[in-house]
């Protein structure tokens, strides 16, 4: 019950992982299944044909399915050739579409990442952007035809959480399609807020991988984000400004 | 493993729950079982007595241990009177002490509080007290014996979350004694973010049994301390104020 | 000392005032004189020819300099004809250019800012952009010739402050032209930050017309302003975690 | 207009500076006359004869009130009698009367600060305390008969600003007395803050004398306060979730 629907496709876990950043694939594997993910991003560019590969054993002896990422593209060509290439190598349309502005901040170039996005969907794929938590870019997303939007909490790998949860709100207020908050969580409680704002996913990748401990910090995770879809679900007290006493005062 | 240790007791839960502010003892039974809670606070002189033998009888019937507290005391004489009370009528000498200042904020009263306190050790209790976010006054109520310390988040019923989770660290880094956040927790991300910052458990009342869906929430504060907890022992990747690719760049 | 340099031109002040919701002429002309700002935004599209020619009078009278704005375009052509006319009435190529998405969040919308940045570029304009928070945005457009970058603090009117400070510190830290906070700003608190962040100046319009005191909002946004300057300039202490005596202790 | 009136005197600056921290007696001056204080603390047992006796003339010199202050005591007692030694050396009954728990944290200690409150009172005393954020200790310290009531941002030295703007506000609405934010303010926007939130006055020592430029941070703080008081009496707009233009759509 509570699926996560996606492009058509039905997903039970609401954690999207990534597989960057893991110290060995057996590490990997371990934080993968503790993670319980269904949908998980490999990239077709930053990593090499061998190390793509064993990722792509770990994800299909788990049932996991992948979604190629465009990380690395600097712009929609890129992006169009990388996921034409991983749509050949995978046998998928689906791709998490990234295209970035500069190696410092690795935040998305909204005009190029405007592009890009029309042009995967005309050519057929299946588009999860990511992109920055602008509204007005996510609304555009959608019009362009992508199955989802992808907005950030923070800049990639820096662990910040959401810094404008405003943002956030204001996107899942608009959306017609599913809201996944990918880069910038860093810990459980981050992943819990996510959904708390009413996001349909969360998508993890360093915040796992580089944990001292990536297995347990992937199961917490996975109960962080269902403790924020239930929070979300079960309608939170109002916040006051004085205190109420939980128990009425005796006659 | 990793069981809550408190006085001697051992816990698997690491929710501590409260029984006021629910709809009917049907709805709090549901959200009591689905929290998973081991040990629970009633209210010795806000409820009548009707009302708390409905709730012992709710407790005694799930195994959950009845943790007495002294809700409505704004002196350690009130409080010292109720907790004897409470030991005979309940037959335990665990007591959730509270001396508050005022019904509008519902604050702590330092002095009655470390007086009342002081007594109650005295007398042979086992003292969990609820006390502000000063790292002074968790130290002092340590050192008069008390079982555990139990500071505020925010102030009871408020649902603001933790205001100010330096004090919070302070507290756990000098305590010798279980921390326990008590109040001012509203929602899920909350709970998880009180177990990141170090604390033992987190007792809740008000965001569960006045949720829209008491036993909804109670599920997500079971899920979301859980994975506080996981990610807390996981060892959380640093916050960076640039992006850090999950993957190396290409050659 | 210390002036605004703006597309070639000095101004002892940095606060940047705007001059829509004032309840009356005679209270925007206190208000103006009271900030002591040099440069005023006057909407040119959003206020009937009589409300503007009264606007322009108290500029005028006051030697402040009128900078058009594009308020109420939602596209680039718009924005264009816009600026076009105000050049001509006003006999200035300065431009605000607002180009937004939607009424109810008034946000800028990043392909039809870019292009109508563009284009005003081309056509001579001295081009002041109204941006959302994006670093890459703001790039774009200093990149695109803009004389300056003026990123908002949170939705125009909200009142809500800076909500993502880390995104202000990217833009101020790559921009080799002004950068100035423009919308969201609600008190004089937030404004200084706004300068500790390092911005060049602040535009105010709501925060100052809309107060209940109009004149005296706008001298304490004037304070303010030179407050965050001098603490940005005057290098602040570091945040440490624990407490350091003022006084070293004695032997 | 609009002066601090503290135990019957009047102060028509709000800014109280600290003198420890400073890199020389020259410094400290530039930065007393630069901050427009009016009544500067003065530690008794922190600093030799000697360094007390150049901020004394320091202070004289320019006409500013010296205040004694008891940092360095950890006990009631040892702030009685570090009290009576000041009042017999500089002739004056005010005291801020600070009574720390340990070095690290150098946070009041409750109990021993009511008492030595409680004495000084009883002594004759002006007594200004630095104490914690909590509601409760504030109002008791206002019935034993404090001048005012000083509560701490944040740790002392720390710049970390106010931690908790709710207990700040909460202070600020009970009491009949003024409230001086004492110790955590870091810059200046978090100087306007307090004042903000209903300050009366703020405190300020490290903030000052060990900025960069002392001065220019001293000037920068006054101008903060100013403004800060400015933006609580204009009374500033509502926080909105959504846009407001601040000129009306055109027809």
């Amino acid at each position: 019950r509570d699926p996560l629907v996606l492009a058509g496709h039905t997903f039970s876990s609401r954690l999207i992982a990534g597989t960057g950043g893991a110290p060995s694939p057996q590490v990997l594997e371990e934080a993968l299944r503790a993670s319980g993910t269904e949908l998980t991003t490999v990239a077709m560019r930053r990593v090499s044909p061998e190390t793509r590969g064993s990722v792509w054993d770990v994800l299909q002896r788990n049932g996991i399915r992948p979604l190629p990422n465009t990380a690395g593209c600097f712009t929609a060509a890129d992006a169009l050739r990388t996921a034409r290439l991983s749509r050949e190598a995978l046998g998928t349309d689906w791709v998490k579409l990234e295209v970035v502005a500069d190696e410092r901040t690795l935040l998305p170039d909204p005009a190029e990442l405007l592009e890009a996005a029309e042009r995967l969907v005309d050519d057929g794929f299946t588009v999860l952007p990511y992109t920055n938590d602008d509204p007005v870019l996510a609304r555009r997303l959608e019009q362009l035809g992508c199955a989802a939007v992808m907005p950030l909490g923070a800049p990639i790998g820096s662990g910040m959480g959401i810094r404008n949860p405003h943002n956030i709100e204001l996107i899942v207020e608009q959306a017609g399609v599913p809201v996944i908050v990918d880069a910038g969580i860093g810990t459980a409680s981050e992943a819990a807020l996510a959904m708390e704002l009413g996001c349909d996913a969360v998508l993890l990748a360093s915040a796992i991988t580089r944990a001292h401990d990536p297995a347990l910090m992937a199961a917490a995770m996975r109960d962080a984000i269902r403790a924020g879809r239930g929070a979300y679900q079960a309608g939170r007290i109002p916040v006051r400004r004085y205190a109420q006493a939980s128990s009425p005062a005796p006659d």
